[in-house]
């Protein structure tokens, strides 16, 4: 293949009201525009400096070890273990969702003993359930759940287990990815050690990078590891020394990626974040209403619902393939089906960052009208 | 922090003169401001399948995995030793530089049993050394060379090593992230196993991906081994069955990221391989001449020399960093210093896809003479 025969790329212009990616700001694509530089060139410096501090924002903490990821969100949940996990400790684990559920098989990746705290998908862990969990294990090194289950809807309160984890030594491991930028996520307030997002839901900026936090208390853990942490890549005491004062050449940073978060944070805070948390409230119950409208029964547990990202059960009569698609390809439409074993029985309909306006609402509601009529 | 201050980001337009990232073609700028899209949308999956066969042509493969993973270059190294090491593996490493410590660190975490064939930075390992050595080891698991030594600026010959592993069960792993894009990479020709790049050095895409490519052999390997691979995010194994046609969910892929690239690799083949190599190797010629007559004299071993990297020490009179400094700061140009143990000692200078241009030569040597003067 000497001369490569393919043409332009036109993809559709899609409304994202899946599990994530969301839409893009116009501002965010004009920011990855900009010319790329080194990675140690004192304005992309500046720039993850920027990055830091807004996450702090976000992330409502004060912990200097906080930062952008350079892969998705699942090297997230993957750098919470394998910097913490030596093999053989013990980690608990939340389980009530796809999500929950991998947390559980990258753990054990790491050579950790997992005690599974079980829950049926769509309800939340009762609170009280993990504090006993925690208490039969004190020497568990981690505790580890999932603040918002993109795979179910469900939202899990995390203030009691933040408190029980205060008091003792074992972790907290939450992910945020799909809550962080549209819900209060207090790490802080909560006692949470390490928080990890993801750039492409309620942040509103392409996939490819995950936000990251971790407590003083964490880092200790990770200083006082008696081995190397296994993954180079996610090494938090290496990266560390390149977002921080050292400046450690560490990996080539993706520097256009950091050009998008930094501007989709700058949106984030020109909204304030108080307001942007009410407008994922509002749209997600209308949303809610819409559907249950047209027969769709909520799938998530009543008081633990996101907003921004719907459950709906199927009702009998609708094809969920055939409707998905129609959607998508004649009304430029993205719904999420269910994943692992909730395919074919739910929907999953994201209202996240820059998809959550009433406009969209009224072009899924339009466009069902005139399927299912 | 509930309003963000800070203002418009506007950084420089550098002449990407360094180790990368090299400079982007609009034309891939302009792909990126496509609208993101879903990660299962036939759209990206088609466009997935494009930047597989591309990536085949550049590495002049006919290996089925071959594919970009979703972080930067050094993921690709990772992902070559933490899907194919289990403990106690033997493996041998050729090291002349940085990037080829920095590989027995990588091998090191996954618990292999590390045997070095040492060479001094600057200069190229025997091939008879690294021949000798696996001869000795037959039971190695991987042979892992650095075809490009960003740090040095030497080419590594691989023919003979390969002809070798060819011959028995060890794996040839090679580190191209400098020269794909740039300079013939034949892993089916030379027996390469396991070969990655990345997005930003010749391919001149922003950094973000890591191209590479599998052999049926090495895929054997990894579908026999009797642990789990560590990591979750870069299992080969299941990167396989998102990329290829089951089509698993995996992760949210970076999407804008693959835009990107399959702009980016189209440019490459319309130009043409071979007048791409052609076209570094006259420049790159053409630059080490211009900068030895500045007095500075080449780096690397006679005749082992990269076309895109060129290194050169610094005579006793030119003071590096006030220099560089000069040249980012008052031109616009970004030459790189040394790496490791060769900080302050040389200059790296990069001339890379669509860096790789007399424009550039001329802006750089323009600005010398001034700044020297």
């Amino acid at each position: 293949m000497e001369k490569w025969m393919g043409g332009d790329m036109h993809p559709s212009y899609r409304i994202l009201m899946g599990p994530g990616p969301s839409n893009v700001h116009y501002r965010v694509y004009q920011a990855m525009s900009n010319p790329v530089i080194g990675y140690l060139d004192p304005q992309i410096l500046a720039c993850m400096d920027e990055i830091s501090e807004m996450l702090r924002g976000i992330f409502q903490t004060k912990n200097q070890v906080t930062l952008a990821i350079s892969a998705t969100g699942s090297s997230g949940m993957e750098a919470s273990f394998v910097n913490f996990v030596e093999p053989g400790d013990v980690v608990v684990i939340g389980v009530n969702g796809f999500f929950a559920e991998r947390m559980t098989q990258v753990a054990s990746r790491c050579g950790a003993q997992v005690i599974r705290v079980d829950q049926d998908w769509g309800k939340m862990i009762e609170p009280e359930k993990m504090v006993k969990a925690l208490k039969e294990h004190p020497e568990a090194k981690i505790c580890g759940v999932v603040h918002g289950e993109t795979s179910t809807g469900v939202r899990q309160p995390l203030e009691e287990i933040g408190a029980n984890c205060k008091k003792g030594s074992t972790l907290l491991v939450v992910d945020a990815v799909t809550t962080l930028g549209g819900y209060d996520v207090k790490v802080d307030e909560w006692g949470v050690d390490v928080c990890y997002g993801s750039s492409q839901k309620c942040l509103s900026v392409p996939p490819g990078l995950s936000p990251i936090t971790v407590s003083p208390k964490a880092m200790d853990v990770l200083r006082s590891r008696k081995t190397k942490v296994q993954s180079f890549y996610l090494d938090l005491l290496l990266l560390e020394k390149y977002w921080g004062e050292e400046r450690v050449y560490h990996h080539t940073a993706p520097v256009s990626m950091f050009y998008a978060l930094r501007e989709g944070l700058r949106i984030v805070f020109e909204e304030g974040l108080g307001a942007r948390f009410r407008r994922h409230e509002v749209l997600g119950d209308r949303l809610k209403m819409e559907l249950e409208g047209f027969g769709f029964k909520p799938f998530a547990q009543d008081g633990y619902r996101l907003p921004m990202l719907t459950s709906v059960t199927i009702p009998d009569w609708a094809d969920d393939a055939k409707i998905r698609s129609r959607l998508l390809n004649e009304y430029n439409i993205e719904v999420g089906g269910g994943l692992g074993r909730l395919k074919g029985k739910i929907w999953r309909v994201g209202l996240m960052g820059e998809t959550c306006k009433l406009r969209y609402i009224h072009c899924l509601t339009g466009a069902l009208k005139e399927i299912l009529s």
